[in-house]
């Protein structure tokens, strides 16, 4: 047979040969250990310290460990960490689900907070971790660290650099840690507060990074400012109207096209495409995908869902919501297998100590980052609030600087990004920077979500049932703490079965109706003419965004009440749900 | 701030710069493309000359033709033909979703056809078409195509490799293509049998073509023969044993896992992994993952899809089927970008009547392949059938030999990867056999879709309905001409609409049930002891398994009537209509 060798003839013919044998196993073995996660991930359900993300982290790291056994210390890498996977296949789903699963109305009424949040917040944040991280380099020496052959200006100058780009990576949440955390049943406030800050100040993000490459340090006023601000407003107006946009079209043509004759495949396909083309078109843009697709979510969920057909709608919840799920639990099962990435410790000359030291800097900017901007905002939002009831009281406060502390693949897919570049491979500065990372992304993780659910029900428990009992009347104070302590039960359980949402079931019993919208409902019970007038300003904007939607927008793009039910088609449960 | 150009720093860190500006436009383009395809196809579903693949095809060359003037010449390809892509992502959702939505009982009654055609017809039509593509390059002259660096005996070894290659990609029918013409609803013998045989001639291709690698063609004798039998069934039954068993497990995993506390994404997702692990494990071991992933499907339907909640049922029903849908759509639309590749037109220095010539060859070769083994195991499959009713008539032969002839996406894979390697540029038979290719499937997808529709209602119209109008009282034919007529009108509209399942009406009428058996119920309506009788070989087997199966599997992996129903669950028609 030795004459085949010399043919230029490849004996590849069918599939089993086709396909590279490596990205196979990589995909057998991502399938296989999301299956497990999902299984192991259901049966510590009545677990409080785990969950699936968190069984994904510890799998991960796991299967890192074995790899790098069985490699013999050579490689722990199954995928490359790959910044186009996590951003054109994986994030666009989450976020996208995320908006579509949205409680619109309680979004809405926080909108104001979620702003200064996502806006200013992350500003005084990066502006804080910026400033110690420079310190940090300062301190440290950069040039001790492996960066020796630029003059003293330039070292100077890339340290600002690296700050700020620190400062661009660190300060912004982690919408999709967020959903580990909060949950939107239990807790809807925070939860529309925290994870709204988290898709705002992806825009915010962009623009701070894009001012620190084209601003010249020494030279700020206030008109550089100013079109900061103005470069802000286009990105997030131009984002939000491509994604409303995007929606809105959505709904017309499949009210317009589909109406009559329903195709439950072509409906689904149409609607999944047009949502992932509104992502890519602001990709292409420049723009923000994350905003433009969150908000192309709500408007579909608003207009769209309402179109097409019943089992349209039961699939396009469901699947919209696994696709999330798996690209989740993914996203967690790659970071845990990251973090054993043999080459960027050993590349990372640096001692173990210096790791740790940077790490911890680096957690303890993002503590205080963090910090220094939710306490004095909540209390300027409180302080243009008028009901008492819409205030962020100390603990929730409490809850939303610590909700927004996790870190996660975000962070580590532009920390890759950002420091991991082959033509500076003298440089050991990168290594140590995404060392110090993937150190802070599993320390924030896993132990932002364990002291979250353990404080729920262990420390925090005590202090706010006894604030909460002061509060409502002793008699209904006995089942709630049963209540409390059976939190992690069932999450349909409603809002009694959280601390925080205590404070909604409080607002409930003392203003009858408010947070609590779970129905969405355009009447919510009024309990009195003077608490109506109290609560004005916010019920005017819903009042009059209901008139206009009724008389303009549902009559063209439709909605619910404005397609005539299909015979036959049941309602229910899922119509309330997504609404 | 040219001291910024000095620092080894990125300035690309937010997602709109991170991704690869040329893999987010092709992405928009194609995405886009989808939801025109979407919108035209469902516009043009009135028109029998249109549907969403041939709108893709179409839709897809004016791209590349609009790309091609763009780029000046210079390139009409926005994404580079990619067998992974194909094989990893698009390929298994539509088969997985072939199997899941397949009527069981149909595919099962027939199955003995299935795999005469598939195995003995793909060993005869590959022998036809090799032995054909030998003479053609013998008459063509290798030599004078581009290849004279080699002996002599190497030209004919090379001519044997060639012919034999190219007789594996054209043999094997293409079961993306059989969707897209034959419907199950209307045609559930024909689609059976056709989708069958291009499901089960993926084994076999596998097994020939090692074979062509391995073997010496001067020395075959019998013993050479039983040996390649011998790796066909092995091949064959392993890949069918994964795919069970990855199927029951699902079942068995959901039934013992899940059945308490029902939850509909884990379900959901868990169901879509296992399917797609299915796949990826058959390809890792070397297997025919196509089939693997078909019977994997079937089980799921047959069990998993049972022991999960009804909206669980929806949303796996629908979502497989829209990602069946848009998978298909996608591979059509890449074929028609494709096929304007200049690149290979320009190295294919070949002259355009050569490059006609082969073409024309190669497709009066797949034509005559496939005669030769369709018609003439038609009439043995007749012999053996004891049933009128069972056997196939003529009509029926010349639809499954036309059906078959379709090659799709899956041939320019095969011959992608086959003929296109970088290390043999200076050979321009390469080029010469891949667009050839492309121009064959481009005539059979466009002509055998249209001629097939076109003759359904204009040509064979006539003969079928003077042929139908001797066997049926002439009351009935009036209202079934109409019907015929208006075939393309709605697929739900049963088998009366279309001329094929005309005869399966007579069935129908003539017998009182058989091959009519949309609702997969137990007990067919018997019309007489001596039918029965007449009918015993399949009836037994199928009442045999049927007993087996309620008395142990259902009560372990779950199934129709095994599970107890979820209180407030509304079953009906999703039920029926997988199962």
């Amino acid at each position: 047979m030795a004459i085949f060798d010399m043919l230029p003839v490849k004996f590849s013919l069918f599939t089993s040969s086709i396909l590279n044998t490596s990205t196979v196993v990589a995909i057998t073995v991502f399938v296989t250990l999301l299956c497990a996660c999902i299984v192991i991930g259901h049966l510590l359900e009545e677990n409080r310290w785990a969950n699936e993300s968190i069984t994904a982290l510890l799998l991960g790291l796991v299967s890192g460990g074995v790899v790098l056994l069985v490699s013999g210390g050579k490689s722990s890498r199954i995928l490359v960490f790959n910044e186009e996977l996590f951003f054109i296949y994986l994030l666009p789903p989450i976020i996208f689900n995320a908006g579509f699963q949205v409680k619109k109305k309680q979004f809405f009424k926080n909108f104001s907070t979620i702003l200064l949040f996502g806006i200013i917040g992350t500003i005084i944040s990066f502006c804080l971790i910026s400033l110690g991280a420079f310190l940090l380099f300062k301190r440290l020496g950069l040039t001790s660290l492996g960066i020796k052959d630029y003059l003293v200006v330039h070292i100077e100058h890339m340290k600002i650099v690296f700050a700020a780009a620190i400062g661009a990576i660190f300060s912004a949440t982690d919408s999709v840690c967020t959903l580990q955390v909060l949950n939107q049943e239990e807790t809807p406030f925070l939860y529309s507060v925290v994870f709204g800050e988290g898709v705002v100040n992806d825009a915010t993000s962009i623009v701070l990074f894009n001012a620190v490459q084209s601003l010249d340090f020494s030279d700020i006023d206030v008109f550089t400012a100013l079109k900061l601000l103005g470069t802000f407003l286009y990105l997030f107006c131009t984002s939000t109207a491509l994604g409303i946009t995007v929606g809105l079209l959505s709904a017309f043509g499949i009210k317009t096209l589909y109406f009559g004759r329903h195709s439950t495949d072509r409906e689904v396909a149409i609607m999944m495409l047009m949502a992932y083309l509104s992502y890519m078109v602001a990709e292409l843009l420049s723009l923000s995908g994350i905003l433009t697709v969150f908000f192309c979510g709500i408007v579909m969920s608003h207009y769209t869902w309402h179109n097409v057909t019943e089992s349209s709608r039961v699939t396009t919840k469901h699947s919209f919501a696994t696709l999330s799920f798996i690209a989740e639990t993914f996203i967690f099962l790659y970071v845990g297998m990251d973090a054993l990435d043999i080459d960027q410790w050993k590349e990372s000359s640096a001692s173990a100590e210096t790791s740790l030291a940077v790490s911890a800097t680096l957690f303890a900017l993002v503590l205080i980052g963090r910090a220094a901007f939710v306490y004095p905002l909540a209390n300027i939002s409180n302080c243009i609030k008028r009901r008492d009831g819409d205030k962020i009281e100390l603990r929730k406060q409490f809850i939303i600087w610590w909700a927004g502390l996790m870190r996660g693949a975000v962070t580590i897919a532009l920390s890759y990004n950002q420091f991991s570049s082959s033509e500076t491979s003298s440089s050991t500065v990168y290594p140590l920077l995404i060392t110090s990372t993937i150190i802070v992304v599993l320390f924030s993780t896993v132990l932002v979500y364990n002291f979250h659910n353990s404080t729920r029900t262990c420390i925090l428990e005590h202090a706010y049932v006894m604030h909460f009992w002061k509060q409502v009347c002793g008699s209904v104070t006995k089942p709630l703490i049963n209540a409390v302590m059976l939190r992690n039960a069932k999450p349909t359980t409603s809002d009694a079965t959280d601390f925080a949402s205590l404070d909604d079931l409080g607002l409930l019993f003392l203003e009858n109706g408010g947070s609590n919208d779970a129905s969405g409902n355009q009447e919510a019970p009024r309990s009195s003419r003077f608490r109506l007038l109290m609560r004005y300003p916010t019920y005017t904007v819903h009042h009059l965004w209901r008139r206009f939607d009724d008389r303009f927008m549902r009559p063209v793009f439709g909605g619910r009440g404005f397609v005539p039910v299909v015979p036959g088609s049941p309602t229910g449960a899922a119509d309330d749900q997504t609404s």
